[in-house]
């Protein structure tokens, strides 16, 4: 993906010392971009914990260089490193698989070849995750083009929420992915963006996306997605997730489930796109087993922003002293998932749809 | 209600020159509580499309004292006056109603009689309004006791969406009405405020409300709530409305119709509180035929709010230049309503119990 016309990943180790790892500061998008330099688990740990960077699977990729960067200083504190780090945040699986990779990894290497393992496990671990996300995009591509057809002349309305783009992986995106492919191979294409209280991913950060990328799109209200479905203004909902289950129930951005359920009451496809990073085949019932991370309640009394003449200020927006709570996510059971675009290919939201498409890890 | 102690309504006319009408500018709150004096059917029109004053039933009796100052001035401008105030908001149908209570009040007078008349007929509404949100709390409240009485001893959780309360009426308010007697009455209540994007009525305006009397509260972000109810921390839903059909369809803030969905995916109890002023018998397929209100995309873009040190600041929160969309309000269908809470008693959202119920309407 570009900005400004040069091509970057969210997650590169810096060539000029060929070890510190740099990051874009998501929480200062879109009104600067600004490269973070990580040195150590600490200031990774940290950079996952305060958001600087997220998205399920770049969380995974970034705590994967956070092992990297630990080995350097002391390579046998990798079962330590790797439970610091698996511990920064609980609802994303992608989290706890790239972990559990660079210990298989790392394990069993002397101490002093786990370093330069690491780093090369971390940059599979990279790797892997832009081939997926392009995968991803390959095999969603299809259903917006079925859209296209039926209806020429006409932008096919996609709805998203959170933010499942090229900021949220390595490269391309999950949910994004088919969309900047369809863009790109001349398909008229317009998204409709929930901001996504409350932490605006959406109106911060897949707005700036797909802005730099030149893809049509508009802001909305979370609140509005159900009446433009009622109304026909959105052709398909394609959002990522931060964990799909064996039974194919989704863990995605708070507010991902009213989508949902908007979608099946309105006949709209809800499709959920993923790398096979994010299966967590331990958990059935998602609703009842996956963690939800509960996080300050300042993220919705507080919003921040840029005023007209350009500073960047903190405002309150909620009465008084009136408390706020704050649930990141929620889990949208599989009955209302109309498929999982998977880089394999698209299968049902199902248990047996998923063990038939992955059984190495049924 | 009462504000620091002291009882006031949302409008009425200045006991010290016996004309002027007196509104809460709600675009300043909650933080500051500014009295505005309206002058003339220009400022009252104003003040209902800026919405320094809203919520259906109070922009009907804000309409009706429009037409009583313009009376003062030129009372032979009686139906251009209606038409223009009948105009400032599409989506309310209490305007249309309180618009056409003051014309057939007034048409039939000769012109030097109007004034006096308006300003009855105007206090006229202003009180109905305020007794019939009291009934709408006496019919609501046995609700709130039958939870009360299943769970004893924890508190009985309400979800509202944005601002059916005092400030939204001109006394009690319609969905808050039932809380604040449950409250008063010793009952265990607590109300999970949505924020209501865009323009914040639930963290600005019913958190206000609910902290100035003391009731229990806490504020989520839209999406929440569908979270909460799947995790049985919802109890019962109550909201307001814009207008009724004589269906039972519901039109409401944006976002409500996603609460409904939710409510009735969890079995929780989505009631809808109203004065008959709200009724449109005139509407039968809501969805279809309500105007819903398209209001300026810097509602999305923009958010006004006050720092940490004190200063009121207005910072855009949307990437770049991407444009908004910002429809007011939805429709939630018939279907999925419990019931309807009315000054007469309770009934179900459909044609056969509302026209039993308001055979006059019928």
């Amino acid at each position: 993906m570009k900005i400004d016309g040069v091509a970057y990943r969210s997650i590169w180790v810096d060539p000029e010392d060929g070890w510190s790892v740099r990051i874009l500061d998501q929480t200062k998008l879109p009104w600067s971009v600004e490269w973070l330099r990580l040195a150590d688990e600490d200031q990774v740990a940290h950079a996952i914990r305060s958001m600087q960077t997220r998205g399920a699977p770049l969380i995974g990729a970034t705590a994967a260089y956070g092992v990297a960067l630990a080995m350097r200083h002391d390579p046998t504190a990798l079962e330590e490193v790797c439970k610091r780090l698996g511990g920064t945040r609980p609802t994303a699986i992608n989290l706890r698989w790239a972990i559990e990779r660079m210990l298989a990894a790392l394990r069993n290497l002397p101490p002093e070849a786990r370093a330069a393992a690491a780093y090369a496990e971390a940059a599979a671990i990279a790797d892997d995750d832009a081939a997926t996300c392009e995968a991803i995009g390959r095999n969603g591509l299809p259903l917006l083009q079925e859209i296209a057809n039926r209806k020429p002349n006409v932008p096919v309305n996609v709805l998203t929420h959170c933010n499942a783009g090229w900021l949220a992986t390595v490269d391309w995106g999950t949910a994004l992915a088919p969309i900047y492919m369809a863009h790109d191979a001349g398909l008229p294409i317009h998204v409709w963006v929930d901001e996504t209280r409350p932490r605006n991913q959406g109106a911060a950060l897949t707005a700036f996306e797909l802005g730099a990328h030149g893809v049509p799109h508009t802001v909305i209200a979370d609140n509005a997605g159900g009446h433009l479905m009622q109304h026909g203004e959105v052709d398909i909902v394609i959002v990522g997730t931060d964990r799909v289950t064996r039974t194919g129930d989704v863990a995605n951005k708070i507010g991902t489930y009213l989508k949902a359920l908007a979608a099946r009451d309105n006949g709209v496809p809800f499709w959920v796109a993923l790398p096979h990073s994010t299966l967590d085949m331990r958990v059935g019932d998602g609703v009842a087993e996956i963690p939800i991370e509960e996080r300050s309640q300042t993220e919705v009394t507080d919003l921040t922003g840029r005023t007209a003449d350009g500073r960047i200020e903190t405002i309150r927006v909620v009465a008084g002293s009136s408390p706020a709570a704050n649930p990141a996510f929620d889990v949208t059971p599989a009955r209302l998932v109309s498929g999982l675009i998977t880089e394999r290919g698209r299968i049902a939201a199902n248990a047996g749809a998923i063990a038939a498409m992955y059984p190495e890890k049924a």
